[in-house]
């Protein structure tokens, strides 16, 4: 059985070990952007949890780490994992804890003597957040082939640095990139553990997903004309910074009436200068729902009224997660919460190649991609004890799984 | 008399020498700000103009530099100029325009071989735009003691290089800074001839200054809560955002109604993440008015609506023009239009200090702090003549000009 002490200090460890990684000191917030020294860092310290372990340690060809126990060649796996890297100035739990826990339960099982009829692998996905090249779950979206190579290698980051030239610094091939049927189809069933996002849970410290929101993000280009701010009457001006102002108003009035969500949280303004009227204003809309139609209709409704030109540079439909699993899960921690997230999740996007789940670890709060972000440690434990009991339930259990 | 064939070849000479220093190739704007190297090459190109013409050339303690036909040691001169630096993006006129008028109206008066029984004065006043530090008008404050010189010092730019460090990588000793009054002692009078920055000349190409609006800067925080912008519901939010555009279109209206300018033309937001709710928007409000009081009064108002934590970095009083040299000028050119400017200016500061005028040239579109900025060259050859008209004449004035 489980040794709850046993699992916290396994846990406590890891966790002391990542926490000063990528911190900044003004903020306490977390910068582990893809392919940046504060992420390889990360990788750095997962590549040791799998040697310590005796696990065999690998990089596939999209740049996301896997750790094994048992011979991955064997098939019929069940992998789990997460992400480490962060949004800018995010928490210390949004990704880290689901890679954390993975480590846990398997010390967990470990300790025990589990056997292990299937391999065990545990995933750290690459670019999960997107923070630095505009494009989230870089890493799974290449390996399940929603991510065309090409266009991964020309997503730049703020400093006109490409993905590949990044890739390439951090000691990656970045013409390897590209679909992973091969490994794909050695996995049985994948669950990622992720703390909650909101305050979803209520009493309960642990939850099951049930769905993905759709969920998109839109470039808003306001056009107007530089003047200056000291002799340019008011009537005269082309000033694109009322306009946007007038969409962030009316964004939030449509989300709140909705149901549904619309965020302006990216602004570049031209020439940004005091005494400068703005000649340009340029908005991202982050932009989700329960129901794909009423998504649609509020952006359209929202770009509509603002006058800007404006472009979808990403959008996931809905992701139904596998209803077998999903009720297994349920059943085997004794029928906790089943419940939708707003949040796109590497999760989602393996939901179209292979037996997803995801478990929710409570969040007091409900705040996230914030250094305020937080989740009780006993929260977190029930949280390791629930993925190892899905583990070794699923380790024991003949195919199919979803 | 004046040839004016001869002071156009010499006008468009410089003007094609400056034109592509600090031109961005993209924005085809200018960007030239104080200390880089773009600014340099402006004042290299300066230094050339004084040696070529024979003139005594210096920089003074402040940074700011100086051409002289005479000797400035026998006191009571004449100084015209203004300044090279740009706004980020700005226009080819606003302050070339000044320093390239007052060498082509030296030019005339040593081709008609004019006495000088005074010294005259070009100069070139550093940093005046503030584009890069914040302050405007660094170089004239400096000189008047305006400007506090370890302040001057502390100031910093976006990537955190302070002003004195700049200044020394530019080969200047930041610790001389300070008030000159031996240098302001010296001048009898001061002209700045500037291009017009909003459509307020009509039908006349070249106008004198009345006054300059009083005008600040203030920097508005708005402070809330990073949190996860697909999981975070509306109601539970504290988003900084909403509160922010609130402010643009309040400032507008208030502004509007009061026959007053309010604008909100650079903002910072942190993380500045799409798929992050901000935690912080930092925006930064530039305001005039004809009556101190209004602005006063409206710049509380919208701090107060607003609910952000608003910080004065800046304020200058109203600036009235000494009277009897702008009517002199006025006379001198044959009633042009006589107006208040809503931009500050060097000859601002040196106002307070020496008697000081102002001539302005058309600009058709009233654009401004653009690169579409404009000024026909007609207007300016005029602008030329009115500078050589008015020196020819303060040159030839015992004094007192003020």
């Amino acid at each position: 059985m489980t040794d709850p002490e046993a699992a916290g200090d396994t846990f406590r460890r890891m966790w002391d070990e990542l926490l000063p990684v990528g911190r900044h000191a003004g903020t306490g917030g977390y910068r582990r952007h893809a392919w940046t020294a504060a992420d390889a860092e990360c990788r750095a310290w997962f590549r040791e949890q799998a040697l310590g372990r005796g696990l065999a340690y690998e990089v596939d060809r999209n740049g996301n780490q896997w750790a094994w126990a048992g011979d991955p060649a064997a098939g019929g796996a069940i992998v789990t994992g997460s992400h480490l890297d962060s949004v800018p100035d995010g928490g210390a739990f949004d990704g880290p804890l689901g890679v954390i826990s993975a480590f846990a339960a398997l010390d967990v099982l470990t300790d025990r003597g589990t056997d292990l009829p299937r391999p065990l692998g545990i995933v750290n996905f690459g670019d999960e957040e997107g923070a630095r090249f505009g494009v989230a779950c870089v890493g799974s979206r290449l390996m399940t082939g929603v991510l065309d190579p090409a266009r991964a290698r020309s997503l730049t980051d703020d400093g006109g640095v490409s993905l590949a030239t990044a890739m390439e610094r951090a000691g990656r091939d970045p013409s390897a990139l590209g679909r992973d049927d091969e490994r794909l189809a050695g996995i049985a069933a994948f669950v990622e553990l992720h703390v909650d996002q909101g305050r979803n849970l209520g009493e309960a410290p642990v939850g099951v997903a049930s769905a993905i929101w759709p969920h998109g993000r839109w470039r808003f280009d306001f056009r107007g004309r530089a003047d200056h701010a000291g002799t340019t009457r008011m009537e005269d001006r082309d000033d694109p910074m009322p306009a946007f102002a007038a969409a962030v108003l009316d964004a939030r009035e449509r989300a709140r009436r909705a149901g549904a969500l619309a965020t302006f949280g990216k602004v570049a303004v031209e020439p940004n200068g005091t005494n400068a009227i703005a000649s340009r204003v340029t908005a991202w809309l982050d932009s989700r729902a329960a129901d794909p139609d009423v998504l649609d209709r509020m952006v359209r409704e929202i770009a509509g009224a603002s006058g800007a030109e404006v472009t979808q540079e990403s959008y996931t439909p809905v992701v139904e997660f596998d209803g077998t699993l999903r009720d297994r899960l349920a059943e085997l921690l004794g029928g906790v919460p089943v419940l939708p997230t707003g949040a796109g999740h590497d999760a989602g996007i393996l939901a179209s190649a292979v037996p997803t789940a995801m478990l929710f670890v409570r969040n007091p709060t409900g705040v996230s991609h914030s250094p305020a972000e937080h989740a009780d440690e006993s929260d977190c434990l029930e949280g390791v004890a629930a993925l190892t009991h899905v583990l070794d339930d699923l380790l024991h259990t003949p195919q199919p799984l979803g």
